[in-house]
């Protein structure tokens, strides 16, 4: 039996069949699909389009596939399209002839859409708890070095000093942002669909409201047509997702430049790192080139539901059906990205040494001359000038500023004093004292700000 | 003088200058980028980092680049590579070597940061009217056709019958939902980030309320590093505008369909048809297609940026000088395609009888007939099936479903009354009085509702 | 044994294992990667790199390895990583030690370069079959509607006449270009990169010549850096499918359209067409929506690759393992789709009452009218003007061209002769004849050069 | 006069008209446009299709058309919509009626895709050379540095010595594929379009044939649908653009890399480092790291470009004039980029010292080891396990491989014997004697073979 062919004598092409049916991949929203099917039941029997009692035979039965499913007992068939299919043919076989009337005041159109938002919503949570994970080990990774000097680089060149803790605070942020967007997307994504029909509505005398209740979305959709057509939601999920990933490409950039012999910052704890089958010596940030390689996917997960959309009419298209495996690819790439590079960054091994060593390299205390010197009424622009010119004949005479005489400092202002040269990356550290800034005092702040967000979202 | 290359003794190869240089382009900031100065200068000169007086100098000198630029006597130069430091070496020709304290407790990469927030903040502000008039232009057509029957489709087959105003507030929500994306992403944006500096902070005791305060921020930035790495409102807004052109495009590709000759559903308003070098008689719907396409270049500038911003280590990179051009092209395409087709479908002349004609067709009504047999108690699922055999025999014979008599529908299932034959499109789409549906009354709370957001919204 | 392991303490983190384990999709390449090993082997016994008893041996091995895979009995094991170090570890195994020496003077860097080589080519055999395919199924319909009166469009408007098999020639066209564009593809995928170990190169005398002639490789990979850091042939492959699938789209779309009850062009076979769950009367176009749906996921491929390739220093990232999952499912989707939808289009009925009618309508002889007055010596530009003079002046009348009297005509212009009234959809298509063109005669030479493409094909 | 409006009566609204106008960037293809048109007239007087007097006449006015535009002269304007019909109404003002003649058997479709296959023509000859001059300086620095001892990276960790050219080689090897490439697109763009008119051929007796020799065209295109509704020559050049920009993005990357203060490999010339407006020490890769963020901008063009094309029905429709601005923009990009880098390699200064420095760190001789107990005939598994020992306790001994006694080395495996010692960067270098590999005899075969590569391109 294949309910959806009631008017087609032939049989689809064995061809067009594999090429049409989902069963193999939208069989992962069983659950979902069941307690939609099991909300909609209780409606329809409370509502009397159906009896109780086939309301509760329905029920009684969409439980126990559920079990089979669960059990691994379930036979999914191709041949049936997909899950709805499937277990609507399993609910009559089970039940008889009243399982037919399940699928009353509804359509498959309303029904995916239902599942799909039910499946957004559970991954959108998941996701938001994978962020707010990683930022705890951020978090804790940053109270360990509130006192680890670190470069702090522009285009990659040494720029002014901060410490390890300010630098990883900036992920807490951007997770932030993250967590933000995911919430706005669940605000949008919590509406029932259900109702809606083909794409017309029903005729029939629903309570949307009870079924919305039942499966807990905030509210029903407005409008049925739209209800049956809008794959929103999955590109919201989406964007937010390659954002994140897009955060994450940039953390597992530095841990891989971090943990090369040349920066040497890191290392990676061995249960993260992998060898070579050639080289003997190598361990290799593959855990963060990885996370790195796979930002790659979800933007292409973004751009292909993007572009299935482009310039369908209305109402629903069998187009539509490609908006599933890449937003269950991009679900779990997220999840197991985030889960796996948190692991990575709670088990790095700092090596404060040479990132204090690295950032005492170079010229990087010279935004600090410049400042002394605005500070003596100097316009920066001059000072500026000024220290550039230092900095040129250090380089050429192959000192560090520390090395320089106060007699070479005032060959090019007369008023660099003594005290220019207890400028140190601490006290240019401890000098950048505004929000957001690196100093010590601000660094406390932000911790304490990061553990009350955290502590909130709990 | 180039200020930014004080090191450095050899000036830029040309090709490298030209290159680089962002001028062509971030002159468009002009506003932005003197509003924040501007903002910066008065709080210098309040926390008395320069005295008042340089501060009023600053901001005069300012506010009358301003007005040189407005009136096209302002002469950008690429070899001062971008707008901040045409602006600032106008300033200091202007002013003198004071101008050079404007700089001071900032860099360009902080200041870079604010000069995109406020312009992207302004462009959300316009992208939310221009959605709103869209919506205003809906709301009027679909008034107009609350009773204009209008055939549904599923799959491009004819489906259900509803009515054309049904149809149009499905795009009411799809804007709806822009809205609010653009709404979430303005809050996302709403952030200063000066008082960042190059990466670190800055040294001085700055003001940073003071300065969002003046700028209309909501709140400042809490991570100095990430401020100036961060560019994820950019994408914020492309991914919106990327959705919301996604809708236009569906509503673009259904116009082109509607206004062909097989269809015939709407009648281009001349103001918006274009011509043919060739072929006299056409009248062609290029505005549609042109939003249509346009969609392309839209999506291609959320990938661009993407990809740009993946796997760069913090903090700044020149990578990041690439958000500019993609995110002006998306708010100008943005924009002008909200409203030049809002003019067009406000001018679309809508054939009521070919509507009707054509959801008259096929056999749109199958649905009903088995809705009306399972209110006869026959489950759903047969209740299909039967109606799929009746469908098939009226193909096969060439009638409607309306020209075949009460035995021939009895002979297919004992259940069909004669008020089978009272089954019509006005009763099928009065039937589906569901919240949500095209029923009379249902669309007249739609429409009110819509009303009642629009009028919020002012 | 974890071969790649050797230096690492610890067990790699449970869910970094599962985050970097490949072998769960890698598997797919284990024919080639076997048959790569075998040619490895033999050429390393030859050389005299290992004794020939010992190559003998290995490649027993491998051969009996490959059996146990194909007869369901070889056991792939995750915490082996890969395809590679499953069947190295099986093959130890099976005969001892001696399997160890198989990866002398080879790497996995090298080793999966050869087996992706070896997937691409045989992918673009199977790719350029699907296409040949396709050409002959739209060469027998295109055959069978030489004469078939079809509207031509722009815009979607009516444009001029054509015949339905100057239509499908079209895609002919853009078929056989596909075709050219995989085989320069196979060209440059036809290059063995065994030899260049890990990336330097190998420090034993290898004959890669004898490997590349044993693998049927045109030739050598120059440089063993670029050799295991380039996936260049995967993008190319990738960037032939999209514009393949892009083709697909366009004819998908036509379907779709043809096949509404508005156009009516053809119908879609019922092997190939589809239900409702809700609507009996419902036969929908899944095929050709889904070939048009699943363009989004090759782009999104494509565009996948081209990120994680985007900024990677060289030589082997493990960002590279990411170009297996995309290129994978677009073959599959490219193959699936040629396949399902040569099937579809080859059993379309085409409806030529239908097209005839539909060509008949609007002004669509409206350029002939142009083109006529030409002949009389108008310039074109000002025929154009009187031409569309009088479609308005028809249009207003609501008469068809035909209907006007030669009187009307001539108050167009003096210059209209009798003969305008004996232009008809068969004169305008006869005229076309040009190279190209729609005339019939042009259409038999096309047809006869499109067969003469295929011949030489086979 | 608006050649295109002839039959409709209400001018097109204002916003309409600017948002379907294309002349602002369409203007660029002038010179083809008019060398286009020239080619036709010469054909139409040829043919007796118009007077040769009137073609000549034509040629004339197009001739000094395009001087005016050349001088400064031509005011293009938006009301005439194109750079078409903004030529053509200014030849009409020229030399009168007679001009009208021009557009004779042609249509905008035909001719639009005319004028974009020479322009794409032209951009890849300019594409070729940009990279054939890349290659000559990558050539140069490579013979400059054949004995430049450089760590060889995989998943940036130190791997296996190699020498300098041999890595810049690499780079060699892809841009000769992207060569490849582009002459392959090339043979595909090489078609000519005109003569299909606006879809369906034309009714006139042209010599295709003769306007193809006149504008250099291998063949004419054989189908006129397809000829005005494809663009697969500009998406090839876009992916073609993708891949040579993403192999731009990697070697950008690494100079990025080199130049830092942790690597030091090469120092950046100051004609092409820029510096910053607030640290006066900064010595910035702006250059490099613009390159690799524009890399986004031409993957999102191409992108854009397939969203665009997708799922539209044949033949032309006005989204193909959103082919022009991303494919103007791809060229740019390409080309500057190529040519400004090239600049900037040319003129690195590479730091010998650091890098023999960096190659020495480590155990990156391991695999030499490992392949010296291989030649004493362990199993290179076995091997490969026991130096995997050797550096593990060498790594806890805090020594380097050549700091450990024989007696260490044995105690690991008797078949240590002390010729181990002797094993070197050079040695291992030397050992890669095997094509592509980086043995000095190698090398010198690599650069005579591209040396030989370049000559034959002149």
């Amino acid at each position: 039996m294949k309910f959806s062919r009631a008017r087609l004598a032939k049989e689809l092409a064995e061809k067009a069949q594999a090429y049409t049916a989902s069963v193999a991949f939208d069989r992962r929203l069983y659950r979902h699909d069941i307690a939609g099917s099991i909300a909609h039941a209780k409606m329809l029997g409370q509502q009397g389009i159906i009896s109780p009692k086939e309301a509760e035979l329905i029920v009684m039965g969409l439980v126990s596939i559920r079990e089979e499913i669960e059990s691994g007992q379930f036979q999914f068939k191709p041949e049936m399209e997909d899950v709805h299919l499937n277990i609507e043919a399993r609910l009559i076989e089970k039940i008889g002839a009243v399982g037919g009337k399940l699928h009353t005041a509804r359509s498959r159109n309303d029904q995916v859409a239902l599942d799909m938002r039910l499946f957004v919503r559970d991954s959108i949570q998941e996701a938001i708890a994978g962020l707010k994970e990683f930022q705890r080990v951020l978090l804790d990774v940053a109270e360990a070095n509130k006192q680890t000097v670190f470069p702090g680089y522009t285009h990659l060149q040494l720029a002014q000093p901060v410490v390890l803790a300010h630098h990883l605070l900036a992920y807490f942020e951007m997770f932030e942002r993250d967590v933000e967007r995911f919430r706005d997307c669940l605000a949008r994504s919590d509406v029932l669909p259900l109702g809606s029909g083909a794409l017309a509505g029903v005729p029939y005398p629903v309570d949307r409201e009870f079924v919305a209740k039942e499966l807990g979305f905030a509210r029903v959709s407005r409008n049925s047509i739209d209800a049956v057509s809008d794959r929103d939601f999955v590109l919201e999920y989406e964007a937010a997702a390659s954002i994140a990933m897009m955060h994450l490409s940039r953390l597992s950039e530095e841990i891989v430049l971090w943990s090369s012999s040349e920066f040497g910052f890191v290392e990676m704890d061995e249960a993260y790192a992998t060898g070579s089958s050639i080289m003997p010596q190598k361990k290799n940030p593959d855990v963060a080139e990885l996370a790195r390689g796979k930002t790659g996917r979800v933007y292409g997960h973004l751009m292909g539901l993007l572009t299935t959309m482009k310039g369908l009419p209305l109402s629903y298209n069998r187009d539509l059906q490609e908006d599933k495996e890449g937003l269950f690819d991009t679900v779990d790439t997220l999840l197991a990205s985030l889960g796996v590079c948190a692991g990575m960054v709670g088990s790095l091994k700092v090596n404060a040494v040479r990132t204090r060593e690295a950032a005492g390299k170079g010229y990087i205390l010279a935004t600090d001359l410049a400042d002394y010197l605005v500070r003596q009424g100097v316009p920066f622009r001059t000072a500026h000038e000024v220290v550039g010119k230092l900095v040129s004949y250090a380089a050429e005479k192959g000192k560090a500023l520390s090395e320089l005489t106060s007699g070479e400092y005032r060959s090019f202002s007369p008023l660099f004093g003594d005290e220019v040269k207890s400028i140190s990356l601490e006290s240019s550290v401890a000098s950048r004292n505004v929000t957001g800034g690196t100093s010590p005092g601000q660094v406390e702040r932000a911790l304490a700000r990061s553990r009350e967000i955290l502590g909130k979202s709990r």
